[in-house]
């Protein structure tokens, strides 16, 4: 499914292969958690050359139900009508972070709804019955999300469960088209990533994906996880880091050789005021830009930034107009889709490394914060 | 500023002529209340061919304040990136809805703000200094709108102060391409309508609205205010009915021979769950819909009914999520306009008693209800 088109250093560009088309890497996947990413219409996603949206199997599962979304649209695509890929997670992430647990077993995580409090087990194959019914293009395996910190023993018996759900996933038969992505644990111990990673490969995913990291740990030791372990990952399939991250977290990770991205970074920060722009995170509720004329991002070309001015948009936010997120959440987007496609044309040109210190001196120059 | 194309019955089809280009009515003015129609992009209004945009003059004045506007945008064209006409209300209304009023003098209104209880003056030249920094192309005139019921005495000595307040206002020196409506008041008595009419017609403002209706009376007592009086104004100016209204409210309004019409209706209706539609209006959070594959108004072409099922709009909705807002505002405003371009078509064919007649069985029906 994947067909690698060069390398600049260990960054790599590639093309993905799925049912709904191709994905160009690097590449950044808006979130739409539930059949919609935050203030977006499919449309602006179109315009904006998103190539791949990612839903979350949790929040789909609990409302309106799998069941629904495949009677009423076959899947996904039908049911928000968006005919381009879709990834879906296995709801591991959210069960441990969102649901109160009551139990998990060998057989799976009992959980009680952050909505309405209902009684849920989601198990390996529940998460894959799930995720045939959403069809999705990607679909990931229900993996443990241990809490960190943890001690390398819990680490390793937190793999080795991962494991056997990897197993269990991969034997349930999917629609055919969709891809199964295998999760590799093992927090920032090389060791136990990579005989986590080989025990995998042993059961062939498509797909690899890296869970567990901007969980807590330092950023310079995620990075540096990332620069000692990507490249050793199969070149033949896609590599995801799975929920990361900001700006230059992306870089660091298209540096080390990944491929796929999400976050909900760009539309979560949108709605607090936060702009991504060339130079730095800029927060438009701050007085300075009450009556700035320039655009959020004066290098940007989205049309927020070819059309409204800071001042505007700071009036809209402060005074709590819905036009405000859709205005940032369509620019942050942008942002991070066109870094990945700047990234990829770099890398075709073998310089992505200047690419890189570029992007990189200007964003932490906060230049905006000067005054232009 | 009017050229009067055609009539069918007392319905008529005119173009008003702006700074900022040509009207076609009746016409339906999506509401804008702090530069910007809630959760619309401005390219949403152009693409649904919104002529003319609203703006309230008690909000931007508060918020964030019309020197600011001015200053950055000279105007409001230029802040929120509108190149179309706009109209601005006096904020009599507001400062007499919203806010804790303190005192009504001969000079104006004292009022605290709804936002941060501050002690504020309008007066009839502080509304004008205010929509002149506004740049609006029709300017509104600042009035009493007197609390109903009411006495016709009291109707009677709100209407004089409304006159003392036109004259006030006609006199003060706006920019050379803004045009002020004079506002008719007087209750549903006709002989009060009339003298305040005429004494306005005194003063020949260049076009004439009436308020104070829609403001708890019974309908069917608007309907026949309406078809009695609106054809004894002026022919050669236009007519605006202020804060106007349902959908057939408005079709009333044009068989009477009205010209322009707002409403915050098909905006915060949409943020409650409600499209209006050719069957009348559909609540999408009603149960009803949650496998309905149907698009909201199976007769709409907008883009919404074009792409979106009742079923997704009812779990963006019922989740929450902010694209709901944005559908059916989108939706509901596109409805509006098309209406009323069909009414102004209707009658340029002479056939609008048929229009009407077609548009009202139809809407009252609620064929949606019974299922299709």
């Amino acid at each position: 499914m994947i067909k690698v088109e060069g390398y600049s250093g260990k960054a790599r560009a590639t093309t993905i292969t799925t049912e709904h088309g191709e994905i160009k890497t690097p590449i950044f996947m808006p979130v739409g958690t539930r059949a919609s990413v935050k203030c977006m219409w499919q449309e602006d996603l179109y315009e904006m050359n998103a190539q791949i949206i990612l839903g979350n199997t949790y929040h789909l599962y609990l409302r309106p139900g799998h069941e629904l979304i495949e009677k009423v649209g076959g899947g996904l695509h039908g049911f928000m009508n968006w005919d381009k890929p879709i990834l879906t997670d296995s709801g591991g992430f959210q069960v441990f972070s969102l649901s109160d647990i009551n139990k998990i077993t060998e057989e799976g995580v009992t959980f009680s709804s952050h909505i309405d409090g209902s009684k849920h087990l989601i198990s390996p194959e529940k998460s894959m019955e799930i995720q045939k019914g959403l069809g999705s293009d990607i679909v990931m395996a229900f993996d443990e999300c241990p809490k960190l910190p943890a001690t390398k023993d819990t680490l390793r018996e937190s793999m080795e469960l991962t494991l056997r759900w990897a197993k269990r996933c991969i034997d349930y038969k999917l629609r055919d088209y969709q891809k199964l992505f295998g999760i590799v644990q093992g927090g920032l111990h090389k060791d136990l990533r990579t005989e986590c990673m080989q025990r995998l490969e042993e059961m062939d995913f498509p797909g690899l994906a890296l869970g567990g990291l901007s969980v807590g740990e330092k950023n310079e030791e995620m990075v540096d996880f990332l620069n000692d372990f990507v490249h050793t990952m199969p070149d033949q399939k896609p590599r995801y880091l799975m929920g990361v991250g900001k700006p230059l977290d992306i870089l660091n990770g298209i540096r080390a050789g990944i491929d796929m991205f999400d976050c909900v970074l760009p539309t979560r920060n949108a709605r607090n005021g936060q702009f991504l722009t060339h130079d730095g995170p800029l927060n438009i509720k701050n007085l300075r830009f009450r009556e700035d004329t320039l655009p959020a991002d004066p290098s940007c070309d989205c049309k927020v930034c070819k059309t409204y001015s800071r001042s505007y948009i700071r009036h809209l936010y402060t005074t709590g107009e819905f036009l405000a997120g859709n205005l940032i959440t369509y620019h942050n987007l942008y942002f991070m889709i066109k870094m990945t496609q700047d990234a990829r044309q770099a890398i075709l040109d073998d310089r992505f490394d200047d690419y890189y210190k570029e992007f990189y001196n200007r964003y932490t120059s906060r230049k905006w914060a000067a005054g232009q």
